[in-house]
């Protein structure tokens, strides 16, 4: 089964927004074994879209097209393709009542514009869209299916997932004539450079039952096991196998299972599940730890806030740190950095306090202490430990980086795993190949 | 002239990443006036893209090409370029120089594999790529013009502005047969709904001359006036009027002109400026300011630091809120943000100091005080003043729009201009209206 996605709008082509739909939709088609062989945009011209259709029947068995459903003018997609393939639109009814009844929802009134929406291609199914006015729809022609989609991504995304994925994992076996199911997750590993992972797990994944992708979400690597079977069940045993095969190797670089698992998840989940309160002392982060933390719904039960000193004063007077250890040994050092995550959970009458010192650049950097260096303190009632990193990052970069081993620490502690495992790569040596890790684009 | 954009990499058909060279590109032309007509991506397969070249030469006479310059065997975009217009590829020596050059700057051994990127195109001419390994070319076949580059963004992004663009835009013209220069620039506008600013300024731009982009980036909303003229000079003084239009028309939404002038950049600039220390104290935002402040490189010179006092006990304990002030008003109110104000300003001996305390959502809201609002507060040596907003939006969205909002308050009163200015729309029906723009994607 070819796929293609095919984008429309004119603001795709002006590069004024940057199209997330097509590697959303390739990356949901790619989970049911369906593999996007071709993407396309056009802008809102006729000619260049029934061009568009026209090629993409000829070379693909399944097109996903988004964008040109709205009631303005210039939303003509169902137009264009009902007339590529000689046919006519018609109102939909069961459409236009759900639209009736979207506007009544809200207390607002429809406009005159919108009924345009619900006209679709003679012939064609309409697909429901529960957030938003325009209804998707599925249309045949010369043997290949057209799912038209909203451009908007909250309402793709639903009716991607509602709608248009049941109806083609429903064809694809037959299509591809051997009845298979697809199961697949998200592996989230922090840590390790993206290179050396590949090289870890290259021997796995091997057979054709299963694969395994990698992706870069900077400073994460993602892995997606992906496995086939006669069933759900063999499907979900070799996926489960395979899981265990990539956590034995990789051991705590794995962090997480699952598209929403972020390492501030994590964390949080395990510091409310201890009953544990947490506190935050951040130099060179600035606050970024702190904004990770209360990015999580519930966090106000275990984080109970902190001190963004960034200035050397505000090390003083707000933490704790004296000024003599921070004459004698500078603001980016161990014993500073001790003394700070010692202040914030000592002051915030916290069970455990993380801190960051360090120089994200451009400026600021000597020879004893480059650029990108940094400390990073964690204080519990046990112990409390540092460690220095250099990474060569951008000064954004090197901040969400730092953020990150900040709370992989926290995790790692709260697990019993060790900070600094051999293969966790963050010495400076290993930092340079976190560092060279791009958005993940091939040369 | 018309402009595709062809793309090529196996990840962005299989959606690993999310392939905004595109619209860079597209972008980066339009400044120069030329049109993208269409954009395309095919994996590293020979025969798709042989068929990609092809119809590219027929449709368009400029191609940007990027991806499958790498050093491995799937990067195979010259091979197959020159082999699809019937040229061999060769060995360009003064690459090869810059390339052993390149590695020999690191202190790496370069390996063989290399090599293989510094064989081009016979006839083609070679683009430097300063900071990678893969040179880019331009390759001429059937009139149509193939800059093939690599696909990391930052090599992307260096050769496109210095090789690229430069050479386009001396043929531009006279393709267009025409001889125009074209100027543009980026204002950025803050607290406006994409719609109402839309409206607003749609008599303007409305000669052939001129044009105006519009792009939201949550939460901004940017503007791009392009002006066109027969000489720099008209260009020139077309772009400043027009921009000179929309500032009077917008007043102090418009924050900012330039590319890299956000909000951040903006307000540490006005306050290094007039030697000004400021404070923070946030509870909402949980480190979100302190983290945009510190973003910008210098900003040592004004932020102190702040608290973030997520927990009751640390509005207490750190910024002296007192407790009958929580107990009777609750943590979300006017006294409580006006106190958290004043006790970062006294405490971290700022000139000023920026509060925020609200509810993001999803939980936590009631009748009298919903999910959604948030009360911000500035505290000056002259003033204290507070004001509340409803901003029904995700938990994220939220922190974000409370963030810039805090920030657009110190940026407006150091520049003495009105923070609850008639048109600053962020008051509960306003602030809807900044809630429904998407990601600007047309439905």
């Amino acid at each position: 089964m070819i796929a293609e996605v095919l984008t429309i709008g004119d603001e795709l082509l002006r590069g004024e927004i940057i199209d997330s739909n097509k590697s959303f939709l390739s990356e949901r088609l790619l989970r049911i074994d369906v593999h996007t062989r071709f993407h396309a945009s056009v802008c809102d011209s006729p000619t260049d879209m029934t061009d568009a259709f026209l090629r993409a029947a000829c070379r693909a068995d399944v097109v996903l097209v988004s964008g040109g459903l709205g009631p303005t003018r210039d939303d003509v997609t169902l137009e264009v393709l009902a007339e590529t393939f000689g046919r006519k639109l018609k109102l939909h009814e069961p459409s236009l009542r759900a639209l009736e009844a979207f506007f009544e929802r809200f207390g607002r009134k429809m406009a005159e514009s919108n009924v345009k929406q619900v006209w679709l291609p003679e012939g064609s199914e309409a697909l429901p869209n529960p957030v938003g006015t325009a209804p998707g729809c599925l249309f045949e022609a010369e043997d290949t299916l057209f799912f038209c989609m909203p451009g908007v991504p909250r309402e793709l995304y639903q009716m991607m997932d509602e709608q248009v994925i049941p109806r083609i994992a429903a064809r694809a076996p037959e299509a591809a004539g051997q009845g298979s199911v697809v199961r697949s997750t998200m592996l989230r590993t922090f840590g390790i450079g993206e290179s050396i992972l590949e090289d870890e797990l290259a021997d796995l994944a091997r057979d054709e039952h299963l694969s395994l992708g990698f992706r870069t979400t900077f400073p994460d690597n993602l892995l997606r096991p992906v496995a086939r079977g006669a069933n759900e069940a063999e499907a979900g045993e070799r996926l489960a196998k395979l899981c265990a095969s990539i956590r034995e190797r990789l051991g705590a670089l794995v962090y997480s299972e699952g598209e929403d698992q972020t390492m501030e998840v994590v964390v949080v989940g395990e510091l409310v599940e201890r009953d544990l309160r947490i506190a935050t002392a951040e130099s060179c982060t600035g606050g970024l730890i702190g904004a990770k933390l209360t990015a999580v719904p519930g966090s106000s039960a275990t984080y109970q806030g902190g001190v963004v000193a960034y200035a050397n004063e505000a090390k003083v007077a707000h933490l704790g740190v004296s000024p003599e250890l921070l004459e004698a040994h500078g603001a980016v050092s161990e014993p500073v950095a001790l003394a700070m995550a010692r202040g914030a959970r000592e002051r915030f009458r916290a069970d455990l306090a993380i801190s960051t010192t360090g120089i994200s650049g451009p400026g600021g950097g000597s020879d004893e202490k480059p650029v990108g260096l940094v400390w990073v303190a964690l204080s519990t009632a046990a112990e409390d430990v540092a460690q220095d990193f250099v990474f060569p990052l951008s000064r954004e970069g090197h901040r969400v980086i730092t953020t990150q081993v900040a709370l992989d620490w926290i995790r790692r502690h709260l697990l019993g795993e060790e900070r600094a495992a051999p293969r966790y790569l963050l010495a400076p040596r290993a930092a340079s190949q976190v560092a060279s890790q791009g958005t993940g684009a091939a040369s």
